[in-house]
């Protein structure tokens, strides 16, 4: 089940769960993996920032791939990103021996110059294998590293194995119609853009070309509907189940806090035992869980999903 | 008419107007001025980011704050940073012979510790003399300058010219909490805080404590509302117009392109006569205004102003 | 005297003189313009980061332009790097209409990408105007900017007005190569490179094709004599100069006190009154004066003019 | 042999060897740990990040470890950074089973606040143990944190295992005297200060009250020299020696291209086998190694160790 361009729907990024005293909670693994099938997304994300990835020891990440990949039934993409080459293509290298579809490299934060940017990719390509397709996480806020359209199109055309551009420019709605338009110029190859930065633009990214979302909002299953309903042309539709969701996905995606918020809601969800991070973690006051109960209130006035 | 810690409300931040050729709009400035007094605002911040202030030469900045001084019933506050204190003095010396009610003074970029944070401010305040009310502006996002709270404490308690704290951390709220903590604890001097952030956390922010916004959203009237609705203790209808905003809001919050958008808008709402910014700015693309066209007509369903 | 790219020997950057109270020295200015021009420098260059030039008032930078370039028979460049290109364009023309030689543009540190970098020198030049000889700064170190020599070649041929490359990259050697490389395969307009960076590796930037020095080092006769060596072919004597100079010249390249150094000895040469600067600015210890007093007897021992 | 705050001299980083093919020069290991004792080094210090420590897998590190302490006679200090703190905790608890003497441990370049590096630390501890003797690494230039000596003063009082500072802060002479200052004041627990950045200030901060330096300049036997001298009192002498080396330390300290210098010249000097680096990796052409020639051909003048 190799990752290539047609990919598209949700690849939902997967939250690690842990128990209160840091340990890793591989029953609510399972758990968590049914329940992202169940909400009809179309491949996961593992290892990635939001999944805590640089708390885990090596081994620790490999028992995670192997649990879900056995378990789910659609492409599991790994995080790779590592601060050097070497523990990133033995990361790679044993997740796709694991059954990985594919796996999402983002570019070190020393980065500045396209062509920096550019022999990276090529410097990762080598390192992980050319047999193994990847993803470009393209997340300037985070990563400070800033790729051009033409960088992205550069680095798509000398490697076919990147089929896919987790997409979470901000603000990034121009890009995207960029490099659909080198697409349709034949000047790039035809790549799956899915859409992360907490699914804030979703409404707007999938008209502008986006093939969906990877992202980790604690609603997997209303950005499946949001998708779909785009790929219908129910405009309207869609941006009204968007909107009443709005309100939850901003506070969710408050930098530093965000994971916790996240964690907290798929508890409540039942998804996971614990909203525990592994040290160093953030925590959230009982004021701000008042307020995401709030927000969940408000949004099951619309959507009973959130009637928790 | 100078500023105090009691300030409270919506203190816009008001959009430069220019002519398509780059020039000052003078006519715009006026109607601008009145439209912004005619929703409800409790004072006027000019000349900061978003007013386009370091695209301004010496004399025109002067022009401006006399302009909408005299004709402003409100207090202003005029944006003072630069690069060096010999600039933000003439400037705050000059805006506050004018009439303006205090100034907002931003920590230049470069500033990493506590330490240094601290001394900055107390250099500014030597320079633009003890007697000028000044705010603090917060915004790590834009400034890479990231302040604790117990910074701000000791600025506040350091500066009795310290009456106001523009609060735009992201995430921010626990900040707001934190200080107001403080406050109860008679450990830091009364302060007055309004939040920017494009508005994005307003719903929150004043039930934590915030005094309201400063902001420049183009529907300040909705901002006004929102506050005067918390105040009144109507939370859910605070957030019920609040929510309907929001998608808006968060298009307009948009890093680079964000005034293009709010120009485009008040450019409708017809209070500038063009969107123009002055080189090098933003400009949006007929998709875009489509869009933002298409979140007007849905807030329209819930609040007409957006009717437009 | 309009500056092009034949320019070579050295440029040195000039030091704002102050008297202890932070008003500006205009006497001094008038005696460090005849020291310098008695070190046997081509050019000078005033009002750069070195030149404290955003601590004064834009009349203050005028007031040090005039004099300065009415009493020099050598081109002066102006620093005119600013926040806007407002500010940019009006210290621009009156430098160029007061007689300087041309002006020194650096990247604002925001900037990342090539296109960036190659999209604001496009919209400097149209702000100062294509008649106005400029030179790029390229100083990573201190504005985050990183500029390829691709990019160069990109803006010098783009810009017929840009003469000159103040070259501060570190580690640079390899950059100046490949410029001019460029230039020998007519990829590339001829441009005059100057260094920067203390002088810290003037020895072998000479020897890869730079015309000479940009920097503030106290003694520019020095400079200005290693120049001549590695011109007239005398390799060995420049490096043994160069040599001499080089544990003072490493002390006085320390970021952010490197100007009291320098000061401090510009002082005891008996070129400025005063070591003071403009506040804020750094102070050194009396510890580091004697380490400076121990460095100059140790220099004199090679070179009489630093027996001070 | 634990680390502790009587350490002094000089603890060498030790370069990594590799072959061309970039596999582990496991022989090289071996003569260049001989060749650092050789040098009269009281320690060294391995897995830095001039020993390409992030291109290594876990078991690479271990190996080397391993190989090292079993052959040396004098402390090992283990880096152990890493972007999370389960990675830097197996690594350090391998490392001190295998017989390490402590750790070092550089802040992730996110922090920005004082209670932000002051918490790292302590969560570092507690990930590593307090029964680990560690080295803050201090190192602003590529790490972008900066720690004030309030914060280094903190972190040293909450832990005893703190026992070394690799002071390598740019500039940093007064930050010496000052945390000398506070132990001299009771204010501070007294602490092992060893001096990075290349050497290129060895000099002073021996005078200034550093025990020594930790840093990987292709002499280590000159660095050895240099503080004996001092602490014999014999200033001009340790001078003489340190000036006749600065051209080369100079050179070999460019960042980036450093590391290529400085295998070039172990190579040079028989210790390693290759100068290759394991990828991405930097080399330096022809013209570089000529100049190191020269500058090597410049030291030998003085210091016969240089005639290689």
């Amino acid at each position: 089940m190799a990752l290539n361009h047609t990919a598209n729907g949700v690849y939902t990024i997967a939250a690690t769960p842990f128990l209160p005293d840091g340990t890793l909670d591989l029953v609510s693994v399972d758990r968590l993996t049914d329940f992202y099938l169940g909400t009809g997304v179309s491949g996961m994300t593992i290892l990635g920032i939001m999944g805590e990835a640089n708390k885990l020891e090596p081994e620790e990440s490999l028992q995670i791939t192997r649990q879900v990949v056995d378990r789910a039934d659609v492409p599991v993409i790994v995080g790779v990103s590592a601060p050097g080459l070497a523990a990133m293509r033995s990361l790679a290298r044993n997740a796709m021996d694991l059954g990985a579809a594919g796996v999402m490299i983002a570019p070190p934060p020393s980065l500045r110059t396209d062509d920096q940017i550019i022999t990276y990719y090529a410097q990762a390509v080598e390192a992980v294998g050319e047999d193994v397709p990847f993803v470009i996480q393209d997340y300037p806020l985070t990563l400070t590293v800033v790729m051009t359209p033409g960088v992205i199109r550069t680095i798509v055309n000398n490697h076919p194995s990147c089929v896919m551009l987790k997409h979470e420019d901000w603000p990034g709605l121009e890009k995207i119609s960029r490099l659909r338009a080198f697409q349709k110029a034949n000047e790039m190859r035809a790549i799956s853009i899915l859409c992360g930065n907490g699914g804030l633009f979703l409404d707007f990214e999938t008209e502008r070309g986006a093939d969906g979302a990877m992202t980790g909002y604690a609603f997997p299953d209303m950005l499946v509907d949001v998708v779909k309903l785009q790929q219908a042309g129910e405009r309207d539709a869609a941006h009204d189940l968007f909107d009443a969701h709005l309100p939850l996905m901003r506070y969710e995606q408050q930098q530093g806090v965000g994971l916790a918020v996240r964690k907290y809601v798929l508890a409540k969800r039942g998804v996971i035992a614990s909203d525990a991070q592994r040290k160093p973690g953030s925590a959230i006051t009982a004021t701000a869980k008042g307020e995401i109960d709030y927000l969940l209130s408000r949004v099951a006035r619309f959507d009973k999903r959130a009637a928790l």
